[in-house]
């Protein structure tokens, strides 16, 4: 691409004249004609125009994910890790002018990874290692491991037909792929998850010895990627893994080739008893109703794996640079603002219901709350739910913000974390960004900084503020 | 993020069956409720389900990409890696069934890059190494180099100010970044790409002895980005360089705290004669209305950095791509479809302008042209231009394409090779994918395969093929 813009810039290269910072705001109105943002009102527009000129020169979003990413990598609910994200982050909204910092204690899981391995056996003897890794809440393989036959289904219906006669003594092998075909990745992802979650309780149920669940990714690669999984009471604890995609393949082909392969596998994990953990809230004080708040979160907790760059660094960093963009700005907020910094979304959403729990007791308003973990990828709509006046307003604003890309909307599934908040009094909404790459990283050592890119977070950012700033001037006109 | 997607799971959960890939229109149905692609037509509806089924589950544009970045890195119009991949693109279009493959003859400009080098030389003799690369088009530096101070400026009007006094043998640096503020990084292209096309012949005019461009790219890294420069006839001829962004905000620092600055600069280039070279063509004879055309193309030129991978292999695998995935489908087209890979769009558009030509010349009916020419990114939208009628209808037409994400959409602007057509005789459409990330890796050594995502990639193909479709089966009822 080239010759194309070369022949606009000839038409306006005499008469072009170099728009310093200072004059941002002019230059945006003038070049994108944003006269959408808020038809009713300049002071809106104009407001919205600063706060993107402010996160695309001065942003600071992708400062706030490398300390994280950097410094507290393993970060997973009773973690040290965790405990230093807390501090961390507490400081990062203590630095900004008029953010009071408070901990919500809450009680927390705490499992522990401490080592994974497991090897293809052939019926010839010859083994090879592959990729596992442990899911997030899995017991041990006793002393030595555990060495078995594999049966391989792609459904709980399969392990009903097969029955105890051919499961009993296994390892259950759950290899159905996300399915490529929906445009959205969380579409196919809420297609084949139940096997993760629910693949070891099912699979104990017909004496199965162990499962190995296909890593949720699009990606073929060799990355297992962890995730949450669940025991029930009376049925056996069986211990469970996931492989990465290639190692999925592979261990397809070699059973249909060779049926009596063996699967060896050694997983030691701690389930420690609950921690007691933070939520993390920086709340800026509303000028004119300080009793009522807006908020806007993210989950500060994050898999073992990798640096929950995306999941959920992004939201974090999104949530504290929102707050930081409106008060860089000289922003006086009418309601009390938060940052809800939640704990324990990954496996127990204690936070979530923590921080809800609170809300209830003490009878505080909740106006709106927003949530942002799906990714740092570049914004393109809202899920929303909510009270019904709520909803209906926030549809009709929507509509003014397409010229920022937001057009991706669709009334539901706002978050979990917020989602524990009451939908009848609380307006809820969830960012959903770009999704084509999030399961190539999700939950995986891949998840790292590098994956992210600067300009998509800092959009993500500057998005949240902006819908912020809108709720925090016009929310009260609709109720 | 994990919760939410169990919650709605475990909803799903018992009655949940796993669908066959070969029942993935169906489950493509059921779940995207693609009511909308063509409301008339529940034909047209599963056609475009069939596309994107197979482009997601057997998708062959990365495996096109990797086979031109990899053998092809280095395609600049002119070069022995221009001519292989003249070669290897005709017989990936002639392994296609049904597709007959010429190349259209086209001369071309030769410019060869065989050194380049910079050094910042302080007033005290302390020198140190910068980022440089030759502009595409730029005369070598006299033997020994030039070594000179600096006058930066951010425009041609300050160059005017200065005067030949202040700029007569010094080097100029333009140094007016890419203003950030612009969701589509394309305008902010557009808004500082002066100064590296006419940045040259400017400052001759004031007796310069070369310049320095700073890097056309939003990021800020060590990577000169090149592109093509031009000298005007009776202005002389001074050498041209980018600098890294980086480069450019130290060379910056140092004018500010030592004025007496210089650099030392060494390029050497060819200009050749111009060259022999193709346009290739792949044709697939229309059942119906063979002498009518609808075409389909990128650039197969790229710049000597890198490996061309999203400028233009991406718009070459898209093409290549769309005309596969309806032939594998079985379809029959009732025009003659072709795809037209373009020869010397960064250096020259000699290709398009060829192409269009020769299409005057024989009065060849062209109904419609696509381009691919702005990376293998997420596809968000169309710019198109042509005939009333047809902008019109595609115009209607597009609101069916907003479930496939093909929001942003706009008149103008299709493309540089298929706006060399007769906008008054043919619908030009040009695909707009995500804009975000394209000028981190435009014209540089970055610019690899690495960069690209396989399934942002291959949406990009399968919109391209719906669109084929599309007008295949409906553009005659327009007329």
């Amino acid at each position: 691409m080239d010759n194309l813009f070369i022949k606009v810039n000839l038409i306006l290269q005499e008469s072009f004249r170099y728009i310093h910072m200072k004059h941002f705001c002019l230059a945006f109105t003038f070049f994108l004609n944003l006269t959408v943002v808020c038809q009713s009102d300049q002071v809106d527009r104009d407001f919205l125009n600063r706060i993107f000129e402010e996160a695309y020169t001065n942003g600071q979003a992708m400062y706030y994910l490398n300390e994280l990413c950097s410094k507290t990598p393993n970060r997973l609910s009773g973690s040290i890790g965790a405990k230093k994200a807390i501090e961390l982050t507490s400081k990062m909204l203590d630095d900004i002018d008029q953010i009071d910092v408070f901990k919500q204690a809450v009680l927390v899981p705490h499992w522990e990874r401490i080592s994974e391995s497991a090897q293809l056996i052939s019926s010839n003897g010859e083994s090879q290692e592959i990729a596992v890794c442990a899911l997030g809440g899995s017991i041990s393989t006793p002393e030595g491991g555990i060495e078995a036959e594999l049966v391989e289904v792609q459904n709980f219906g399969q392990l009903k037909k097969l029955g105890k006669k051919q499961i009993a003594g296994k390892i259950v092998f759950f290899n159905r792929p996300m399915n490529p075909i929906h445009l959205s990745t969380f579409t196919a992802y809420s297609g084949s998850v139940d096997q993760r979650w629910a693949g070891a309780m099912k699979a104990a149920e017909y004496g199965a010895k162990a499962v190995l669940v296909r890593s949720l990714s699009l990606r073929k690669d060799n990355f297992p990627h962890t995730g949450s999984m669940a025991y029930q009471d009376g049925i056996e604890k069986i211990p469970a893994a996931a492989i990465s995609t290639i190692a999925a393949e592979l261990l397809h082909q070699k059973i249909q080739l060779d049926p009596k392969t063996k699967v060896k596998l050694n997983l030691e994990c701690i389930t420690h008893p609950d921690a007691h953990s933070h939520n993390v809230i920086g709340e800026w004080k509303g000028a004119e109703k300080p009793s009522e708040y807006i908020i806007v979160g993210g989950h500060l907790d994050a898999w073992d794996l990798g640096q929950g760059a995306h999941d959920d660094g992004a939201g974090i960093a999104h949530s504290i640079e929102a707050l930081r963009l409106l008060n860089k700005l000289g922003y006086k907020p009418r309601h009390s603002l938060r940052a809800v910094l939640f704990m324990n979304e990954e496996n127990g959403l204690r936070g979530g219901k923590e921080y809800a729990k609170v809300v209830k007791n003490k009878n505080e308003t909740h106006l709106a709350a927003l949530e942002s973990d799906r990714g740092g990828f570049m914004p393109k709509g809202f899920r929303y739910e909510g009270p019904e006046d709520l909803v209906n307003w926030f549809s009709s604003q929507i509509q003014s913000l397409h010229e920022f890309g937001m057009y991706d909307n669709k009334v539901g599934g706002a978050g979990a974390d917020i989602g524990q908040l009451d939908k009848d009094k609380t307006l809820l909404i969830g960012l959903v960004p770009e999704s084509s790459r999030y399961f190539d990283f999700h939950h995986a050592s891949s998840d790292k900084l590098e994956a992210v890119n600067e300009r998509e977070l800092e959009t993500g950012a500057a998005i949240l503020a902006a819908i912020i700033y809108l709720l925090d001037q016009h929310i009260d006109s609709v109720q």
